[in-house]
């Protein structure tokens, strides 16, 4: 999407000797872009969270593959480090696999990997079209501004390019809809505030950045159209992992009949689960919540403590929403119920397969 | 309660020339203590949040007409200036009332002020005492530690004394029941993160921070046996205006059969209001959500920026939860359930009597 007026993706090959990334740890202040150059950069750079989201993530491990491939480390080696990076982002697994089966040789690594980046922009361009369309509803059936709430970042900088939760607001954005997005900032790692606010405000889509608390007042008083957040694992019968908070938002959601949709690009279901409390939830480092890091006046930046010493702190990254309050996946294939049959009926060849 | 190893009230006169309060803008990294002698400075310690919390800023209000009174203001005046400090505290606006019929001297009004803040001491004591049973008996039908999620601070910090929410947990705590509290941090203002922290920590009652996101997952996986918050203001009829995120506690309680107490002192009862929705909202500063102040290593407080130059924020500073999410009100005259027929039960002679 768009970055002071230019197009952008958030991970781009230099030939065939490095990768050049987004320093998304440094936004909103800073666009830094870093150039990755091997094995344990890449693995760095998942961990580190200078890459974050599920799609960019599985992007970022493939093309760490395919470098490590060229400095001659072995394929086990490169997968089984890349695999420990991020535990609950079922992409990396995705694509780690794709990049075992075709990683025959560096060129056919690099290909792999280009090929994934690829297909994840054709698949959110794709998951834009079949959101905007429900958003274009909304303003339809409602008029004058369409409110959309949206929970961590799920937009492009989450993604190579367009964004799952964000694509259709973009879609929608730039077929003209009027638009405007609750940005929940998303505590503790705040990436609403930072990287949501700083991709619609370059992008010049109109929002306003909100406490994680607000948006269930927000709804009780009708200011929420519609919910779309993105997702880390979907299980094949719907319940969908993601960023701490979402669940509360669901519930927000149903109690005031706001219809809530998952932006589900499709390699992030897991056809192998049926039971979302059975996905692994990552904790973090309580650092994350006891300290906090911004920018002065002055543009440093500055970490600062928020707590009292001594005071314990826990930090449980992701929780799961039960699939009985999605109102549906928002998918490339188009929209559907979130359940194993809704799932099935846009993704046909998976009946009867069993685990991928 | 205890602050290293000595007790402590929030509020005390000086003579009656003078009261001094905790300056609680600068917990937890200093304990200040501020002296106001007149009625700016008391409305500025309201406004400002040096003090804070219903029945505290109720308590405060009181000295501060007297205080004005003594120094040759009109008790119109002072109580106009006072009662436009914060708009949703309901206690603000009892406290006054009873100014108004009892200052016909500066002695009687501080005879008055300190007999509101000996009520909420007692009051807050024995919601202490009502609320402890609750939590002895999640102990004995559970066992081994009763785990208690509260919102915000209601902890004495907000009171004179003991508090609301936090007086069980102190009580409880004191007669030997293990428990430990998952304090949510409570954005924007991190009153959790600051105070409720600050001050179990000083009192020595096992606890924990989290992000506000973090609860709903917490009681999906079973983690919390009962939710307890405060309130700043309580419709006749049961609904409960509390800090923003609180309904989104109460939902997730109720999605996980989790018990969600409120605890509530009866000067924080609105007896003119049946419906929750009519409560106003106050609406504070943008720069709230912003910019977030906070502790560096070598001590000083600094205010940094988290969000981009550009992107507005929105501060609903309350939120409404509806009666029917609320388990029961633990009142200094009991437990009953949250509703009209439950607060009358315990507060019968508010039968017939109409508007207070």
């Amino acid at each position: 999407m768009r970055v002071a007026g230019q197009a952008m993706r958030t991970i781009w090959p230099v030939g065939e000797s490095a990768v050049e990334i987004i320093d998304q740890t440094l936004l909103p202040h800073e666009l830094r872009i870093l150039r990755l150059t091997g094995l344990d950069e890449v693995a760095h750079a998942i961990k580190s969270m200078q890459v974050r989201g599920a799609p960019l993530i599985g992007a970022t491990a493939a093309y760490g593959v395919a470098l490590a491939i060229r400095a001659g480390h072995s394929l086990d080696d490169a997968v089984a480090i890349l695999a420990a990076t991020r535990p609950t982002a079922v992409n990396l697994h995705w694509a780690l696999k794709r990049m075992r089966r075709a990683a025959t040789s560096a060129e056919a690594a690099f290909a792999e990997a280009a090929a994934i980046a690829d297909e994840d922009v054709a698949i959110n361009r794709a998951i834009g079209e079949h959101g905007a369309a429900l958003i274009a509803a909304a303003h339809r059936g409602k008029g004058p501004r369409v409110e959309i709430l949206t929970h961590c970042n799920a937009g492009w900088l989450a993604t190579v390019d367009w964004g799952t939760a964000l694509a259709p607001v973009y879609r929608a954005f730039d077929d003209g809809v009027p638009l405007h997005v609750w940005v929940d900032e998303t505590r503790p790692r705040n990436q609403g505030a930072s990287l949501t606010a700083w991709e619609l405000l370059q992008h010049g889509v109109p929002h306003t950045v909100i406490a994680d608390n607000a948006g269930g007042h927000l709804m009780r008083r009708g200011m929420v159209d519609l919910c779309i957040t993105g997702t880390d694992r979907t299980t094949a019968t719907g319940d969908v992992a993601n960023k701490i908070g979402t669940y509360l938002k669901a519930l927000a959601a149903r109690d005031n009949a706001v219809p809530f949709y998952v932006a589900l690009p499709s390699p992030t279901i897991d056809w192998t689960l049926d039971d979302g409390d059975r996905i692994p939830i990552e904790e973090r480092n309580p650092r994350e919540v006891t300290h906090i890091a911004g920018w002065t006046e002055a543009g440093e930046r500055v970490e600062v403590r928020l707590t009292p010493e001594g005071s314990p702190a826990a930090n449980h990254a992701f929780d799961v929403t039960p699939a009985r309050l999605v109102t549906g996946f928002i998918t490339e294939r188009g929209v559907c119920p979130a359940s194993r049959e809704g799932l099935l009926g846009l993704f046909p060849e998976r009946r009867n397969r069993g685990a991928a």
